[in-house]
């Protein structure tokens, strides 16, 4: 792979075309969706989902990483009438971590000047949305979270719990802006990443996940972080965290801004922290304040802060099984410890929202005192900064500033409902972003799984974020089968949450996969699947020929014991006999079968809500 | 690999070591566990942990395909005085599918005499329990339950939501009778599987699950099931299904039980229907009944029967989206409907009682009527059945026949925990069986995944047996690597539900692992792991010289940005301040820190039980 220009991944996912639907009350907005084509002995529409991978998919758009991806909201933005734009902040050496000009990772050419609000303005989608102002993102976000689907169509049975949460029946322009309006929802979204296409994050929308990316001093290249983020969108990822800590932070961080259709993460800490040579106790605000604004410039659409990490909480995780996992919080707590201070986060927090109203970087505080062993779940320490978070929030939404909230981390199943209510209520509804949790610690290699089921869960009860994990966490750096693993896997927890919530659009998708799988139109399976190219090998390795497509059995159980053949024997017996021979018996008194009165009986009974039983 | 001398993975675990607890009421009782030593550093003593490997991972074990296990449980069994040896029944030519010679598997060449009950005696675990009798295999079983930990060490401090469970602090030989004796759980162990090491399936023990494995007429031989065995149990799979359905199912099955140290099922309607070819209609119970025969000669130990699809319920799967998924669920409901008579299985329930209590083969009722798909779970044909599988279940019970329920299936998650307290009610407490359930229809590819999360949270909720699944469901017959993955996502999942359950045991070794973790013991965190190859392979990776095995970080962050390193720096800090200038800082009235009073207050608040909040 060349340095200097990534190679990323293109063209559309099998039988799939992308569609754009129009906004009206924008007519700028086009929201891109994924169709996927079903075969024509379905009589079925195609299956439209949510699509997060940007122009990559679609044959249309041309890719070309150098320049960068198209300025998609830069009219909306500029339009507003609140920004100006500045020359910006010099690129300074320990930007890059004083990497040596043979290392140095080569600056992106077709560098944008930034933005920034004029004069004290918050110019958030918060700040919009308390205004009353309906945002070309908000339209573009309602259109999208509808998946398609007009208002008619949207009154299906609805069938879920979900935790006092309030999922609309159809989501409109409004109600987007009324739960942003409300702090339970974020849209970010920093006016110097025009390039991404809007999408939110709240309870009362579809679950999302975070893949990290990102190069450490031990591994990996600017290129390989570009075709990470391409990837991991590819497969799902509603937004991605640059995670990096070696060298070249910034110019890696340029390169993957400018080609993302999808929010872009950060931990600024880290950044400021190879400014300062590794050393916690070198950090100062001002170094951090300055790599807010570098990072700001560039258009990080949220940061995670460890302001939560105070000096009085740093005793509560001695006696812990792992002490502070946390990379941000460990750094923060050393300083803290070493200065005999309060955090610097924490103390300048308001002025941390100056900078982030001023470029509408989202918050994602962060839990750096979060569990990192079932031992440690829900212990005093992560409690005692859960508390702070819940202030900060405060603070930052007086400051116009949209907030979320990390969450843990490791949490044993019991513990995890106990979690999400608490974060509920201490943070005002402010939505919840968890990293999994892991529901047990002895499975290193497929910390996936072990999470994807506390994702699951805690995206059912109520988490608006799930950030993955993946099968090499705890053991090394994520490769680009890694991501993809942890993508798919968190695409499940995310869906199952939504199914389980009740998300009116959620069992579309299941039940046209089901369809197929019982009409035996194989393609289509693998098709409407999560990873169609997995699916197909898969079946494949005992059935390669193209003739198998359309059997109607597989290798798992062969054509006489497959139990979807038989049962269509069953249907084609039962309908005719329903028509004839059922009716007769009922008339002359059989009873071989259960009278209808019961069977319907039986089944209204069997689809009441669960709330009700 | 050669057909006739399968060859089979063997050998201990990494750092692992086989040890034996003796009985005290029957001295011949000898209960295999593996102990896990961790590196001198640790000054901590090694971890034991349940062992379903048999002989196979025993360095002092000679491995002798071709003669079979050590038959472990023949004298207890004799010694009851209850049983007759005698000539059993001749191997049939439609036994084996009617396979021509050549393609024939060969028969297992140490065959050993078939054991019965005299006269019409119940020689059940149940029958025993019932009795009073506590038997060699229920003091194995509680000694295998406690994982080497005594009576002292039980008083741990208990953290759990059990949701109505029972489970003791530390299990007794008569608490295992009295479950058992009470239907809650039961022991699978033909009298004509002597080879078995005792383990029981109940809401009140840890957790199992089970594996399938088993030809088909499409792909797989003899060799390849009794590897496959052997390497599902060496991963931890705690019962074995034998679902073979193509021909030589006969011969393959001697040899799979005469090597299994682990429970086996069946489904006998699978070779009945063979031996039919393949033609539901031509079943009668005259070959049923006789394969039950043949299958309780040669040892299984657990019968799937599939009597609760009553032909009255056929008309309320018409409208489902997947109709009949269950193989034998619509092998029955064919046959049904084809003579429009109620299943022979169903009519012939008792008979079928004293066939197994003459040989303790226990059943576990199929839930042939399971839904296939999220748009099916929870419908009124499942209902239905589920209320005949307790009808039946009283039946079992009264025939002294030890009872296990089969479950689900495809169920999105917020129905899973109506069906466990369905199951709960209806089937009198009789341990629950599930497959998954899988809580998504779109990942065909990672349906261990979709699955994985079911799974754990039913086995939570008090499911007592876990059925895998392999990323190939729905896809193809799962290979060597597939069934390690299933295992190893199913023992994540059962290891969850007994942390969440609050398992006496379950959490030591999360947290042996988690102090390896923080301690940098890279090779114990592997030992330590449900697998550690994969976990050490992942780790060296990118770092793979033995010296990273002993470093203070890994390529995820590398060793600035190590939390654990620095968190380490902290307690060094945190414990000297301690000492000395903390307390100092609040004789000065400094507030930095929190007042002892509140830090102690908080952590009081966070270790209560979750019941109580």
């Amino acid at each position: 792979m060349n340095a200097l220009t990534p190679t990323v991944t293109v063209g559309p996912l099998p039988a799939s075309r992308k569609v754009y639907r129009p906004g009206e009350l924008h007519p700028g907005v086009r929201v891109p969706m994924r169709e996927i084509a079903v075969h024509p002995t379905a009589g079925e529409p195609p299956v439209t989902v949510y699509d997060s991978s940007g122009p990559y998919t679609d044959p249309a758009a041309k890719t070309e990483i150098v320049k960068g991806l198209p300025r998609l909201r830069e009219r909306w933005i500029v339009e507003r009438g609140d920004v100006e734009s500045y020359e910006g902040r010099a690129v300074k050496p320990e930007d890059n971590g004083f990497v040596s000009a043979g290392r140095l990772t080569p600056q992106f050419a077709n560098l944008p000047r930034p933005l920034r609000a004029k004069g004290d303005r918050a110019v958030t989608q918060l700040a919009y949305a308390r205004a009353g102002i309906v945002t070309a993102e908000m339209e573009f976000i309602a259109i999208r979270e509808n998946i398609g689907r007009d208002k008619a169509r949207a009154r299906a049975a609805r069938d879920g719990e979900s935790f006092g949460a309030a999922i609309p029946e159809y989501v409109t322009p409004e109600f987007v802006r009324d739960e942003v309006a409300r702090g339970r929802a974020i849209i970010p979204a920093n006016i110097n990443h025009p390039e991404t296409e809007p999408m939110i994050i709240g309870r009362n929308f579809l679950v999302k996940i975070n893949a990290n990316i990102g190069n450490s001093a031990v591994t990996s290249s600017m290129a390989e972080e570009v075709e990470k983020m391409v990837w991991a969108i590819r497969w799902g990822a509603d937004t991605v965290m640059d995670l990096s800590t070696g060298r070249n932070i910034h110019n890696i961080r340029e390169w993957i801004i400018r080609n993302a259709p999808v929010p872009i993460g950060t931990v600024p800490l880290y950044q400021a922290l190879e400014k300062v040579g590794g050393v916690p106790e070198e950090l100062t605000w001002e170094i951090f304040r300055d790599t807010l604004i570098e990072q700001a410039e560039q258009g990080v659409d949220y940061f995670t802060i460890h302001a939560g990490v105070r000096l009085a909480y740093i005793p509560l995780t001695v006696d812990r099984v792992t002490g502070i996992v946390s990379r941000g919080g460990s750094i923060m707590a050393k300083w803290c410890l070493a200065h005999h201070k309060e955090s610097f986060l924490y103390e300048h927090f308001e002025e941390i929202c100056d900078i982030a109203k001023a470029y509408d970087v989202s918050f994602s505080l962060g839990d750096g005192l979060r569990p990192g062993s079932i031992a440690d779940a829900n212990d005093a320490a992560q409690s005692a900064e859960l508390e702070t978070l819940g202030e900060l929030t405060k603070i930052a939404w007086a400051k116009d500033c949209q907030v979320m909230i990390e969450g843990p981390g490791h949490v044993p199943m019991h513990k995890i409902k106990e979690n999400m209510d608490k974060q509920l209520t201490v943070c005002g509804e402010a939505p919840f972003y968890t990293l999994g949790p892991l529901t047990t610690d002895i499975a290193p290699g497929y910390d996936h799984i072990t999470s994807g089921i506390g994702a699951a869960m805690i995206g059912w009860f109520g988490t608006a974020m799930l950030c993955y994990v993946t099968p090499k966490e705890h053991l090394g750096l994520p490769d680009r089968d890694d991501v993809k693993t942890g993508v798919i896997t968190y695409k499940i927890a995310a869906h199952a949450a939504d199914l389980a919530k009740g998300h009116p659009v959620a069992q579309m998708r299941d039940d046209a996969l089901s369809r197929a799988r019982f009409e035996f139109r194989w393609d289509d399976q693998f098709n409407l699947s999560l990873d169609p190219e997995t699916a197909r090998s898969m079946h494949d390795e005992t059935l390669p020929k193209e003739a198998h497509k359309v059997a109607h059995f597989c290798s798992m159980c062969g054509p006489k014991f497959c139990s979807m053949r038989i049962s269509h024997d069953i249907r084609a017996e039962a309908q005719e006999e329903g028509m004839a021979r059922m009716a007769e018996k009922f008339r002359s008194g059989g009873d071989l079968y259960i009278p209808v009165e019961e069977v319907e009986a039986a089944k209204a009974e069997a689809t009441e809500p669960v709330e009700g039983r």
